[in-house]
């Protein structure tokens, strides 16, 4: 055996984890070839099964919805879901009870966020006209962010994360910044950047899609004004499963949301033909929740129970160390390169590794049962989920790894 | 037997739906108290559940998400279901393909569609700055069309159906109308108030909430501009399950949304930093799609095979019809009176009753398994499903309302 075999086996041998992993659906033979379970390092793409989510979701439809029917609105907590399942994300953002919702897609509310920034920011300075975006950011936050700049009256001005504290100013209506980049696994520093914006007297909306889940946020602690984040990746939520909006305690009642659906509402079954906010992280709300992909959400969230972000940071930090360190062992230099900062402080969950023939490797990596995904036009994705993964996994994938990349030197991709 | 009794019994055993009944979930003991099988009269609150949603359901999550993980989204069909799943509703509304997509909430939708259609009546007319809204809707539309109004620097104007022909004119940039009114079941005539609406060179936006899947809506051959819907009650799709747009397709190629999600991108795994939006009805949609969900609503929809949208139509009134002559037969004379017209052209799929204790009233049908529900102040609502309500439950239902009114006189509601 190998001295990295030998390494990952005492690494997991130690990893106090390691009881997690059997509260996931995993090692389906349809993951691998001949037999090898696979390894899913897709984790950051769309989580894996918790083991406690079919039984839940089959009574949500059969009994909640077939027989209790619109009963469970009030008596199954069907319309406090919203609300009940933020406060059980908040502790993994480092926040308090009462400041986060979950409901629509992060697109929404990315829009719901950055609009209710340029709001809230002009209380203060009507004349604040300008959204930041981060101009490296997941595309959608950039499109999403035009719109709102469009419907408010700003220009929109994208800037590369460390030119923000010298592109922020009295102009600046709202800084939109992703806080792990969804392509290289940038961690970006989120206390100094808010500061940074705070300083200018404006807010900062931070997209935790990429972070949430993976390591420590400290929305409260640092003042982080208002956060999106989706709930499919490291929190294993599902397919399209609702994403969550954080507005900071302190801001709710000044909170002017774009889209001020009857859920908001102060009195939603009064009918009133006048608009009056609820108090509270219910101002974000909008309409009906998706019941059946909120309450999956919420059994997935259980494999929270016990187990800290920071336990979960420490050991996703030892898995992208041990994987560079074995594809070093492994894949001949020049082969890829990594595009992930080496650096704790700046790396997320994930390792991104380019190279030119990056979608013909990453099918064939797939075939063979080792699943990351591909991002246009030559990166290698991978993502870690410490409550499901482990070493031996991690030093299978970067063996796979070069195997494949042997089979196929770099310009031979059909 | 009462001579209502038996004329139940005769006009059952003529329904040529009947045999649909056999493809819901209904008749659990949990309805209704004593061994005596509930009637549910509030599937225009949340439909009843389709037999085929738990084991397609349980296929997605155990299957589909815990063995294929992000497969699915090609191999799968789960990228291309807000598509599908719209085609699928298409012909219930009188659309051809290619004109509906689902997702997001019905308040999302409504917001994509008065600003889309304000953008679109200025492409004619920059000057337009009027959005008029139905004063009797269902709230929400309200609130959502008066935050469209501000973000698109127009005027709310609030107006009653009848006098839409009278209000609109060259200011006015959108109208938001419902089909059907969600408290008394009034039917508004679409093809005269379209007319009117286009008469005056401006753009109409329907909601079908209450009568999708309940009547013939005939959006292509009436030239309806948008329209929303929900896919819970008369479509059965589940708790909150994603709502739907459609935009004409001669419309598609100037529809500029104000929410231009990834997913709406002409090449959204280009990841480019520039937003180009796809053609056609793509263009509504936003963030990744709801999965759960859409493909329990896809499943919902297979009762719909064998049916039209016009045979549901007879049936209702049929069975409307004959609640009401139930009605007039038990309950004394000025006990109740009726808020939905008794024009066949007027109603939608629904009873409402007005009575001044009908909170109270509410309470005690449910107690005694007759299922609608209570809309403030002095409500008694009833929708009727022609795929899973029979005529002897409608009989059933208004003698247990009888003997309640009997029980409580007007006046002593505790």
């Amino acid at each position: 055996m190998s001295e990295l075999r030998i390494r990952a086996k005492e690494l997991d041998g130690a990893d106090e984890l390691v009881a997690k992993r059997a509260e996931f659906v995993l090692d389906s033979a349809s993951d691998g070839a001949s037999g090898t379970a696979g390894v899913y390092l897709d984790g950051n793409s769309l989580g894996a099964l918790p083991a406690a989510v079919p039984a839940r979701v089959a009574d949500v439809v059969a009994r909640q919805w077939g027989e209790l029917r619109i009963r469970s609105w009030t008596e199954g907590g069907w319309w406090t879901a919203p609300e009940r399942i933020g406060d059980r994300i908040a502790p993994l953002v480092g926040a308090a009870a009462g400041q986060i919702v979950v409901g629509d897609s992060t697109s929404v509310n990315v829009f719901k966020a950055v609009v209710g920034a340029v709001r809230l920011a002009r209380l203060g300075d009507p004349a604040r006209d300008e959204v930041l975006v981060d101009a490296t950011t997941f595309p959608t936050d950039g499109y999403i962010a035009a719109s709102a700049a469009r419907m408010t009256g700003c220009t929109l001005r994208p800037v590369t994360p460390e030119d923000v504290p010298g592109a922020v100013g009295e102009r600046t209506a709202a800084v939109l910044l992703n806080h792990v980049d969804y392509r290289s696994g940038r961690l970006l520093d989120l206390p100094r950047l808010t500061a940074a914006v705070h300083a200018a007297g404006a807010p900062v909306v931070w997209d935790l899609c990429h972070s949430v889940g993976a390591l420590p946020v400290g929305l409260d602690e640092h003042g982080v004004d208002l956060a999106v984040g989706c709930t499919y990746k490291y929190l294993n939520g599902g397919p399209g499963s609702p994403a969550f909006l954080y507005v900071r305690a302190d801001l709710q009642d000044r909170f002017d949301s774009p889209l001020p659906g009857w859920n908001s509402h102060a009195e939603p079954f009064g009918m009133r033909p006048e608009y009056e906010p609820a108090p509270g992280a219910l101002r974000g709300r909008v309409g009906t929740p998706d019941i059946l992909s909120m309450l999956a959400l919420e059994a997935a969230l259980e494999v929270w129970d016990g187990v800290s972000v920071e336990q979960v940071r420490t050991k996703s930090l030892a898995l992208t160390d041990f994987f560079l360190e074995c594809v070093a062992a492994y894949v001949p230099d020049g082969r890829v390169t990594c595009l992930t900062p080496r650096a704790h402080g700046e790396r997320g969950s994930q390792i991104a590794l380019r190279c030119p023939d990056a979608g013909d490797v990453m099918r064939r990596l797939i075939a063979r049962g080792v699943v990351g995904d591909f991002r246009h036009p030559d990166v290698l994705r991978f993502g870690f989920t410490p409550l499901y993964l482990g070493f031996a996994d991690v030093e299978r994938a970067a063996r796979v790894l070069a195997e494949v990349l042997a089979e196929a030197p770099a310009g031979d991709a059909g």
